[in-house]
Formats: C-alpha cells, sequence, structure tokens
C-alpha cells in the first residue's frame, strides 16, 4: 500500500525504512501526491519544490544501511521563520520576498544530520508575530483557521501531509494550531533546543516546538535534541493511581462551550481510569501574568523588529510599527517589573505543578473559529510560554461543530520527558473515549 | 591632513564629511592605509577587502547630502560571529570556513541604512566563547593579548584601525577588550539591541556591545539604536557634588595590583573633583553570582553547540563537547536554581545601584597580560553580563607595564543614557589625569 504511506507517523515510517519494506523515495512520492491532491484545499505550503524533494529522497536512499541516522527518511514540514540552506525564508513578509540565505538553523543543521528529509516551508503569520492569517485553511473544515502562528505546519500535518512539524511559540503558537488541527503539540521547556536561525521576536518567550500525530514520535525528536530530565521519565506510567490537577487559571472567563464540556470530559475520563484529579488554583498574585507577558512582548518587540522598521517601515504591520514606537508607551520600569515578576513566578508554579504527573488546563478557548483572516487566541497557551513550562497538546475531543479541541498537559520546567511518557498514556485514552476522529 | 584622517572618532568625521570638507573616499583612504601599516603587528581583522571598501565609500559618496543619513560615512569594524550579507562570517570556527551566507544581522541592518561602512570583519575567539586567542595582538604591546572574546574589534579601535567597533559579551567579552586596548566600551542593557544574527552561547548572557574612543560616539550608536531611558540623561551632569559608589564585589581577591592602584586612583580622582564616593558591598546572598553564570553558561552552551556538535565535533573544541556532554553533570535543578536566582537578584541590585550616579568597579583584574594565547580573565565582567545592567569602561589608567586599565561604570538596568552622560564627565576626568596616554 505505498500509496497510503503518507498515513503513517515517524515512527511507523522508520520501521518500514530500516526494514527495507520501502524506500524513501516510495515515501516521498506517498507524500507528495497527498499535497497534490490536498493543497487546493489546505495550502499549507510557502515554499515546496517536488522535485527537489524527490532529489533528496534520491540521496538518502544511496545512504548505505550502516551509514544511517535515526530519522533516516523522515519528512519534516518546517515553519517559514526557521532558515534551510536550500529553501528561500520569508518570514511571511514583503521585507523578505525570495529571501535565501544559504544558512540552516541549529535545529535543521541537526534534523539533516539525524537524517531527515527536510520537505518545504509551511505557511506563518507574519514574523510569527501577529494573528493574521495566512492563506491556509484547517484541513478539518476549509472555512476556518488552522490557528496561528504556526498555521502550514500544524495544517500538514493534521492533514497528513507531513508526520512531523516544527512550529514556534511566543503567545499560543504551537499549542493553538495543535489544537485546532487535531493533533499532538509539544511545547519543551524554553530553550531546551536552540534558536539559531529562527526569526525573533521575544527572546524570553520565543520557543520552537513540534507537531506530531503520536507521542512516540515527539518523543523521537526529543531523543534528537538531547532534551533530557534530570530523571528518566517512568517507562511504566499508568494513568491508573495517578495525580493529575484541573487548573482552570485566571483566563478562564474566556473559555468557551467546546473547551468547557473537553475539560470536563478530560477530567471524568481519567477519573474513569482510575487517576485522582484535583482542581487547583494559581496563587492570586499571579493574576497579572497575562498583562506581564503582553508588556513583556511588546517591549522586547521594540528591539527586535527595530531593523525591519529602519529598512522598510511601511512593509511591517501596524503592531510591530507599535512595538517599535512603543505606542503602548510601556515604561522601562513597567518592563522589569513584568519581566522581573514573570521570573518569579517561574519556580512558584514548578512548585504546584510538581505535585502531580500533569496539570490539564485548556489549549484554547473552543474549537478553531470560522474563517482565516484571524488565528484564534492565544490567552491559555501564553502564561506557560512565559513560565518556560513544558506543554504538550493532548487531541482527541471535539466541539460542537465536530472540530478537534485538545487539552494542555504541564509539566514543572525540565520536566519534558516525564510530560511526554505521561502525555502517551493519557493520550491513549482521550484518542479512543474522547470522541473526535480525524475524518481528513 | 587626510592622512591623519583615521583617528578622528566617529563623531568628528561625521562633522568634516557634512561640512564637505572631506569625502568618505578620503576617509576610507586614510583607514585603509592605517590599516596597511598596522595589520602586520596588529591583526585585527578575519576579514577585509579594501576595494570593496573603496566600492562602498564611493556608493556612499554618491549619494546627494539630502539623503544622507545620521552615521553617513563611518566605518565601523564587526565582529566575525555577527552576519554581514557581504562578506564571510566565519566564527573562528573551522566548522564555518568561508562560511558567506547572504545575510545581515539586524544590528547591521541598521547600522547599513544609517549610512555606516562597514569595514570588516574583526577577529574573535571560536564561537566568541573561549578565550583561546585568535592571530591578534595589543596595539599597545604586540607581545600581550588585546582580550576576548571581541579581541579584533577592541584591537582596531585601540590602534585606529576604526572609529567605531562591534562586539559581544557573554563573560566579559566586551568590557574585558575595552579595558586591554584603553578605548571605551559599553554593554547596554540586555536585549536592547536585537541579536539577530548574531552567533548564540546563552541567550539570558549575550548582549551586543560597542567600542569607541570618545563617550559621544557611543552616544551616536546609542541613538542609531534608539535606546532610551525613561528618564532622559541630565545634559548637566557635573562630577563635582555628585555620589558614586566603588564596589570591590565578591572578586576582589582576585585583583592585581594595577586595578588596585586604578581604582584607589579613580576615586580619589572623583573626590579631588568634588564627587562624595562611598564603599559598598554586594548582599552576601549575592557571593554565589559568579558560580551561577559558570552554571548558567555551560547549560545554555548544552543547547547552543548541539548542531556543530552533531555536525562536527571534532571541529569544535573541547570547552564546547564538555558544554554539550554536560561534563560538569550540571542537574537541571542546578541550572533553574542559577537561572532563577540570578533572575531574583537583578531587581535587587538595580535597587543598590540607583542610589548614585555610577557604581565604580574592575573592568579586569589588571593590565593585559603577556601573550596571545589566553585572553584574559573575565572575572570581574560576568556579574553584570548576568544582571544585565548596562556597563561602560572608561579608559584613563595604566599599569605597571605601562599597558591601559579601565574602570567599568555600572547603573541599573535602563539606565543606558545616563550611565552615558556620567560617563562622559568621568571619562573627560579619567582621560586627562588618570596618568595612561596611547602611544599609537
Amino acid at each position: 500500500m505505498t500509496s497510503e504511506l503518507y498515513r503513517c507517523t515517524a515512527t511507523q515510517i522508520l520501521t518500514k525504512i530500516k526494514a527495507g519494506e520501502i524506500s524513501v523515495k516510495d515515501y516521498a512520492t506517498s507524500l507528495l501526491e497527498r499535497i497534490a491532491a490536498r493543497d487546493e484545499a489546505v495550502q499549507a505550503w510557502a515554499f515546496l519544490d517536488p522535485a527537489y524533494v524527490m532529489e533528496q529522497a534520491k540521496a538518502l536512499d544511496a545512504v548505505p544501511l550502516a551509514e544511517r541516522e535515526p530519522l533516516h527518511g523522515v519528512a519534516i514540514a518546517v515553519k517559514d521563520v526557521i532558515y534551510t540552506k536550500d529553501m528561500p525564508t520569508q518570514f511571511n513578509s514583503p521585507v523578505y520576498n525570495d529571501h535565501a540565505p544559504k544558512i540552516d538553523a541549529g535545529s535543521i543543521m541537526v534534523l539533516r544530520q539525524a537524517g531527515a528529509l527536510i520537505l518545504g516551508k509551511t505557511t506563518t503569520t507574519e514574523f510569527a508575530a501577529t494573528t493574521v492569517g495566512p492563506k491556509t485553511r484547517n484541513p478539518h473544515d476549509s472555512k476556518r483557521t488552522p490557528g496561528g502562528s504556526s498555521s502550514g505546519s500544524g495544517a500538514a500535518v493534521g492533514d497528513f501531509q507531513a508526520p512531523i512539524g516544527l512550529g514556534t511559540q511566543t503567545g499560543g503558537s504551537t499549542i493553538r494550531p495543535g489544537s485546532y488541527n487535531g493533533i499532538y503539540a509539544f511545547k519543551p521547556t524554553w530553550n531546551t533546543i536552540t534558536r539559531e536561525g529562527q526569526k525573533i521576536y521575544s527572546l524570553i518567550l520565543d520557543t520552537l516546538g513540534f507537531y506530531a500525530r503520536s507521542v512516540a514520535d515527539l518523543e523521537l525528536l526529543a531523543d534528537t535534541f538531547a532534551i533530557l530530565d534530570d530523571v528518566p521519565a517512568p517507562k511504566d506510567f499508568t494513568v491508573k493511581g495517578a495525580k493529575f490537577a484541573f487548573l482552570k487559571t485566571m483566563v478562564w472567563p474566556s473559555v468557551g462551550s467546546g473547551t468547557n464540556a473537553t475539560l470536563d470530559k478530560a477530567v471524568s475520563l481519567l477519573r474513569a481510569h482510575g487517576a485522582e484529579v484535583e482542581e487547583i488554583t494559581f496563587p492570586e498574585q499571579l493574576n497579572n501574568l497575562p498583562a506581564w507577558h503582553a508588556t513583556v512582548l511588546a517591549s522586547e518587540g521594540r528591539t527586535a523588529f527595530l531593523p525591519e522598521y529602519t529598512v522598510a517601515k511601511d512593509k511591517i504591520s501596524e503592531q510591530l510599527v507599535g512595538h517599535v514606537e512603543n505606542s503602548d508607551k510601556i515604561t522601562r520600569k513597567a518592563q522589569l517589573e513584568a519581566f522581573d515578576n514573570i521570573a518569579a513566578a517561574r519556580p512558584v508554579v514548578d512548585g504546584i505543578l510538581s505535585r502531580y504527573a500533569a496539570v490539564l488546563t485548556p489549549s484554547v478557548p473552543d474549537e478553531a473559529p470560522l474563517g482565516i483572516e484571524r488565528t484564534g487566541s492565544a490567552a491559555f497557551c501564553l502564561i506557560w510560554t512565559a513560565l518556560h513550562t513544558p506543554v504538550v497538546n493532548v487531541p482527541g475531543f471535539k466541539g460542537e461543530h465536530g472540530m478537534p479541541i485538545g487539552v494542555s498537559l504541564v509539566a514543572p520546567r525540565y520536566h519534558d520527558r516525564h510530560l511526554l511518557a505521561v502525555s502517551k498514556k493519557v493520550g491513549d485514552v482521550f484518542e479512543v473515549e474522547g470522541g473526535w476522529k480525524s475524518a481528513v
């Protein structure tokens, strides 16, 4: 069934390639056929050259078996804010039309060395910084947004056009498309993966993340990037007997009916499988976390976009002009208070999170909204971006219109492998009993 | 005196160019003659193409007067860890031999747009990360190191081969060469200038900085990069009546006789000019700042150098291999404690610093040591890198062998313009009465 290879996860395809059942060319052909069939509806790609994909596949097939690396032949969709030496990197900005420097981001160096096949570049909002959607549509309903800013990577993985995608998150840019497209999304602890060669919005917030359709694939990527906790993740974790928490956070008033029902069901399912789930709240002194995030974002954006503002102010969006001109009149004093208060909150929140196998919290207010002009709200994600904690979006639920909704699982900083191990078992439950199945 | 134009500061040369007294070509010719005469002794450049410099100068001369930007024709030396689209960027690493992607760092975009003439790329230690010196020699004594990692920029500005240079600092890489080469060095508050396109060692430590031979030039650059405090810097600051502090820090036991005498003299001079100078100490709970810095550095280096380690482990230095392999066995717990403790120290130290016009503290243990194999100790600088505060090295003093020694002036975060205003008046005193005069 070569024609259905595109449905495989990375882990599945690796097994087939290693066993000599299929070639990388077979696999690439299947993916390209899928892309050709679906591209008009989804439009996930900012750049994709099928001939060059086949050229890479041919080169990978020529590597002797003994010299093959752990990701040999695995196809990866790369968000177009990450440099690739053999493809353009255009940030969805007219300032960088046809921009194609011959440089690989640090993450791409690692992936290529591991044998990955770089499929192409996926759409993003402008500089991964705004909420104005690119051309991409949600694979599960083309009238809806796939979310952003990692729109193309989320949609491509959700639509089986790639098994794995790279995203980035500064507010909710990895986790939100994960929920909207019904896939796993993993935002590791801040700075566990180098951001070298990835466009800067905020140094203290920007985080490279992954999309996949299984936790095993996320673990494969975590291995590739040498993400290690102090203590190896439990191999025998079971939902039964584990202790979870459900945290509504200060953002809860903006929750919609779909996410409300999703969290209820998630908690019930975990309890039904023998877990203890406690409802907890943040300490009140952290109620300003979203405001602190906004302040840090705007003030770091002030620094980040000065070059583009200087060179071509008329070609960058009003939001970014506003950052550079400090239109919110954020004082340095307010900027430092926000920066320092978030820093002080991190160990406090780690302490709370460390009492549980994982903490459940919304990924998004509701299912993907109608329209592709806006990429939806990052309200529930940005807290965790600021706190630097790892987050996994676990899919499995649906909203009123049958669109996917995921749940965020959160753990303390540098408990990434632990969180993946827990997410795997939780995902086994949610995927089977949550009520949503992909129809694409 | 076209032949002596190379001795001008940026501010001086701008006046001449604006007045139509000289062309950018005249100026570039003078600099290139200086470089030709001195390059064998100093070897500050990793890349310099005289013909291309003249080509840039010619293009700048062709710009109509009305369209000229604030730095029109000012020559700048760029540390070779910062991307320039028209020159190689090689990081002093064999992994990047002949690496020349067509991309400008954010800082270079801003400088070019301001009309600067990018002279060439200056030497650095490997990835600005080690203390193994490049080929560069101290202009004031070729048997001695110019310091590092911004070796070439420091030496070029100290030797009148460029009026202004770009450096970076993760430990002491900007301030230390400032002291060793007898020039002003400015490390602004962390992330006031974009690091886009500048090689990463540590996200939370790396800071872009400047060299110049006058504070007016540093102010010119601060204007170019829109560095603004909450309150405009005092225009009428006087040393007389101002309150300073002298802070030995926990690193004082490693002070040498030259720096010891320098600080004594600096304090005496300020007092003689009517300032109050109080000796203060850090709170004891901050005694581990250097250890926390080391922990953060190693653990962020673990992330930063994984790509080069993956691609060419045998071509990167043992120190960097050690970071990636975590040879110091730093736990994630220890890493987070160091990261969080530094974060908690920042507002505490700001509070202390805010009581004074500026705090005086050593830039280096002593004058530049003999030999170019090692770039000297960053012990006195790294605290301030971790604390994100602005620092200016003010030259004017000398050690036992007649080599320059500077003093660090420090202010709270985002008091950069204030610090420059104070440093200007302090520099007027130290340069005249400190006892060191450049003989090159």
